[in-house]
């Protein structure tokens, strides 16, 4: 891992989870994206939900008070098993979030599907080549990940992907919207 | 409206929205509640999610640092539309309690329907009902509502439902569980 400049720029990815959260903190200098920091915040042994949420508050904002990240990447899904479930992420994504806006840190969320599409080429790719596509991007050891979740990858994939998101928008990476479909595709739009 | 003594205890009551978010702060002195101030935290105008969220964040941190509560009681629904409505849901609540949990503020969430209960006897009271009851038992004036959103005693049902349960827990309005279910109806239990 690399020690940040002062000018680098630093993103931090989460990956928010009820049970584990993921961060991975990247940097970036002259356009080149290295690994500063990546690992969990376990949260299973806490039983009180208030606990849970409240560990995810404190630790995220310790890590932007470290890291001082210019940016925070978040990995959201947009559907889930059920409502339940979809409350109680949104509470954590909500925590973690709000560590960020205090401190002024400005969110970007991203799909796993775009996200893994970016790293990998593929949106539908494993976690575990999400991980190897991450080690050789980014030159990782890998001691590095020896017992670590993969919830840190994926937390760190989303800081990689916000990176690429900015320095070199693709088109199929964009964000998909109607204005953009018909910006670039002009003759499909039908008049009357 | 009623200034608190150092001694008083304050509950806050908050209920989240993605829209308006309303919030009550209840003084109880010698087991009498008592208004403090009521009022809604309006987000409609602001187009931008996390804006939204940061609004929810800063204004609830601000009435916390503002009151200094000791608790936070706060209108939880179990169940919503569908998922994408309980993600943004989650996300509200998230940043609220975010807030609270900066401070040390102990959290309690209640039903909708539990707090309706609480206040007027009646789980599937109206929201006008709600208010008119918490006019007549708070002493409050006509006045305090005008042109206020019915978000805001909404919350300030949650933060006298709250002391309620508290005060003088009833069997009815306690936490179900199967727990205290046994606890309450030990020849119901099936020994094999």
């Amino acid at each position: 891992m690399t020690t940040a400049n002062p000018k680098d720029k630093i993103i931090i990815g989460i990956d928010p989870g009820t049970n584990v959260m993921g961060y991975g903190i990247l940097g970036v200098r002259d356009k080149q994206p290295y690994l500063i920091a990546l690992g969990v915040i376990r949260l299973s042994k806490l039983e009180d939900h208030y606990l849970r949420l409240r560990r995810i508050y404190d630790r995220v904002l310790a890590l932007v008070e470290q890291y001082l990240p210019d940016e925070m990447a978040i990995e959201a899904p947009f559907f889930g098993k059920n409502v339940q479930s979809m409350l109680k992420l949104g509470r954590a994504q909500g925590v973690a979030m709000a560590a960020a806006l205090a401190r002024e840190v400005p969110i970007t969320e991203y799909e796993p599907r775009k996200i893994k599409q970016a790293i990998t080429g593929n949106g539908a790719a494993s976690k575990e080549q999400v991980r190897e596509l991450l080690r050789r991007i980014l030159n990782i050891d890998d001691k590095v990940f020896k017992d670590l979740e993969l919830d840190a990858t994926d937390a760190l994939a989303a800081a990689l992907c916000h990176h690429y998101e900015q320095s070199r928008p693709l088109p199929s990476a964009g964000k998909s919207s109607w204005k953009s479909f018909i910006a670039a595709n002009p003759n499909r739009v039908v008049k009357n």
